[in-house]
């Protein structure tokens, strides 16, 4: 079956914001097995709507619009539907309108129901443009709406990996790409990250995930140590967080050219108190020096950006702190600065677990802002890999020289 | 004139990312003039790339095409370009491939080299999907081509404004907002910030420059308190550091809910070195008394989450750091340990500059992450608020108890 996706919104037009529905829907509409071609943006003109209602349902079976369907003038959304299909408007019981005979979807985050208006042999669906809003109700709502549409019972199950390029993972699971079609794997780039969506398509949901299960355990074998989560809601810091909880662990960074980004991204995971306490940013030399106590003779020796520096830094900071995991991060974010040794991009980051202490250099690409994100990215990981190493030796009793 | 933009890419549709694109390209048509009524998304296919430009065509002059002009085999706009015009592909003399006839635009970015095809009454513009070659090829060599197809000159200026809705803005500004066509004046939402472009369409850049003069002038009389620059490519944050530098003062921050995003935006500035050296997080009660010296009774009587102890936190910051401006936040990000006093959303941000503390209560609205970023957004602003208060009493004298 196919299903285009029409945004409602002048302001999606103007490039006051970006559609980060687009996205999320294009990502859903493949876990559940459907086929989209095209996502259009319209303004909040009633005619254009209609119109692009009206070419979407040449090419598609299923046409989802978001947005434009609250009570200001502008909201043209449901007018355009009643246009379109000739079917009265009518005032519900709470004062929200909505099509006659439309299916009405409980709104939990925001105010304006959701709507489904099945008409001929397509089906019209109608979700708020409000990001929270819309993804709350696709998930309750309209996901089970469109598997009942579809004879078979489809699961999808994520696994999410860090540490490995896109054409690599091909290459490493080329085997698994090329023998199955059912379940399907597909692969998603994120900042960052990779997705591998494996979506299972049976008569019901013992059949899915009895045909998932031996794809996962393959890639487990095959990349397993990318691999941070095979769960579809855990982040990268969830998983770190998770890691620290489940060990009686706690966590301090000391940040330089990321100047708190790590520590934020920590701090998103709710409950995090639990295992992290402080932070700390030293951005400049005499601050690593003075408020940390790195030497200033490695700073002169081998310049802030080193892998001398940023271990000093991880070192300090356990005396300073009573944090059993350190993470430090300094780095030439540019785009100023950069030197034949070091430039811009380099960044250096740091583990250490009780004691035992990594520390890794990078060299991203792009402007200020991406080589900073890039590095957040790749020091929660680092933490990480450095975590599960301590777990696994002191499980184990061995200890590493 | 008509503009229709087409995004080419699977990535797109697939959801693996957000088109970002789209919101650049929109603010930019609308401050060059020209009308855009669609943005498409359209998988790597030639046939519906095709339909989607001859479509396209049948609605606007100018159709500009994003992504799928590289060299690898699902690069396939050119070929689709070739097919709906009737025109060659050639081979350039650094192995690109280009529409015969074609102008070329040079991609000082990345390698593959932008296109103009101009053909009977249209333009259709060729441009690399990844956003950085595309905002880079955009302004250095797109914007003058569209000016020029228009007969005047086209200027526009952007204010940026924080604090203020947009509901507020436009009663404030009414009188502008229906006073004037040309200079236009257009308002557009971002998060955390509004900015008002001011076009100016003219016969030459001198004259528009003399329309948007006065424009300029009137909002800095209806809404001057709110607005941060006129400058296009001035972020809040710098003009935050701008400020601090010209007036020879460092800054500190002390975080808890926003975990390290007030002190991390700040960093973004490039050169920023020069007024930050440090900055800290204490997200637990503990670390607050501990490290920070916050009073244990405070914490007891008041909560963490209180005017009290942002207060104190910005005050023990100025003991232990030598900085001027220290900025301090604590607040309930959810989503658990909300309460009827203090609910989730409910933010302190505290700004002591040389001793004169300010304290704000906000209630922000939104996930975990959508209340942090809007504190963070505040805080930034606090900062320059308190900063410019400071400057003002300092330089005529003044001393307010």
């Amino acid at each position: 079956m196919v299903i285009e996706y029409i945004a409602v919104g002048t302001e999606l037009i103007l490039g006051d914001i970006s559609n980060t529905n687009s996205a999320f829907l294009g990502e859903q509409f493949s876990k559940i097995g459907l086929n989209c071609y095209y996502h259009i943006n319209v303004g909040d003109n009633r005619v254009r709507i209609v119109e692009s209602v009206a070419l979407a349902a040449q090419r598609a079976d299923i046409i989802l619009l978001s947005g434009g369907i609250g009570p200001t003038a502008d909201d043209l959304t449901i007018e355009a539907i009643s246009d379109y299909t000739g079917l009265e408007m009518i005032k519900n019981e709470d004062g929200t309108q909505s099509i006659k005979g439309a299916i009405l979807l409980n709104n939990e985050v925001g105010t304006s129901p959701g709507q489904i208006v099945e008409v001929d042999d397509k089906k019209i669906i109608l979700l708020p443009g409000q990001p929270a809003e819309l993804k709350s109700m696709f998930l309750n709502h309209v996901v089970d709406y469109l598997d009942k549409l579809t004879d078979s019972t489809i699961i999808t199950r994520t696994v999410k990996l860090v540490g490995i390029t896109k054409s690599e993972l091909e290459e490493r699971i080329a085997v698994l790409l090329t023998e199955y079609s059912n379940p399907s794997i597909a692969i998603c780039t994120k900042i960052g990250e990779i997705h591998i969506h494996v979506t299972a398509k049976a008569s019901d949901e013992k059949e899915c995930e009895r045909l998932i299960k031996p794809i996962i355990k393959e890639l487990k074998t095959l990349v397993g140590e990318y691999i941070f989560t095979t769960e579809d809601d855990i982040t990268l810091e969830q998983a770190v967080v998770d890691l620290l909880k489940a060990n009686n662990l706690t966590v301090t960074t000391i940040e330089s050219c990321t100047g708190g980004m790590v520590c934020s991204r920590l701090i998103n995971v709710p409950g995090v108190s639990e295992v992290i306490r402080t932070g700390y940013i030293t951005y400049s030399d005499k601050a690593k020096h003075r408020h940390l106590g790195v030497k200033r003779s490695t700073l002169s020796k081998y310049t802030a950006v080193s892998a001398q520096v940023c271990e000093e830094m991880a070192q300090a900071l356990a005396l300073l702190s009573k944090a059993d995991v350190i993470c430090s991060v300094t780095g030439m974010a540019g785009p100023d600065g950069g030197t034949e040794e070091i430039p811009v991009g380099t960044v250096f980051i740091g583990c250490n677990v009780k004691g035992k202490i990594k520390v890794n250099e990078y060299h991203f690409k792009g402007d200020r802002q991406a080589v900073r994100e890039a590095a957040t990215t790749e020091a929660i990981n680092l933490m990480r890999l450095c975590i599960l190493k301590y777990v696994s030796e002191t499980t184990f009793g061995m200890k590493e020289k």
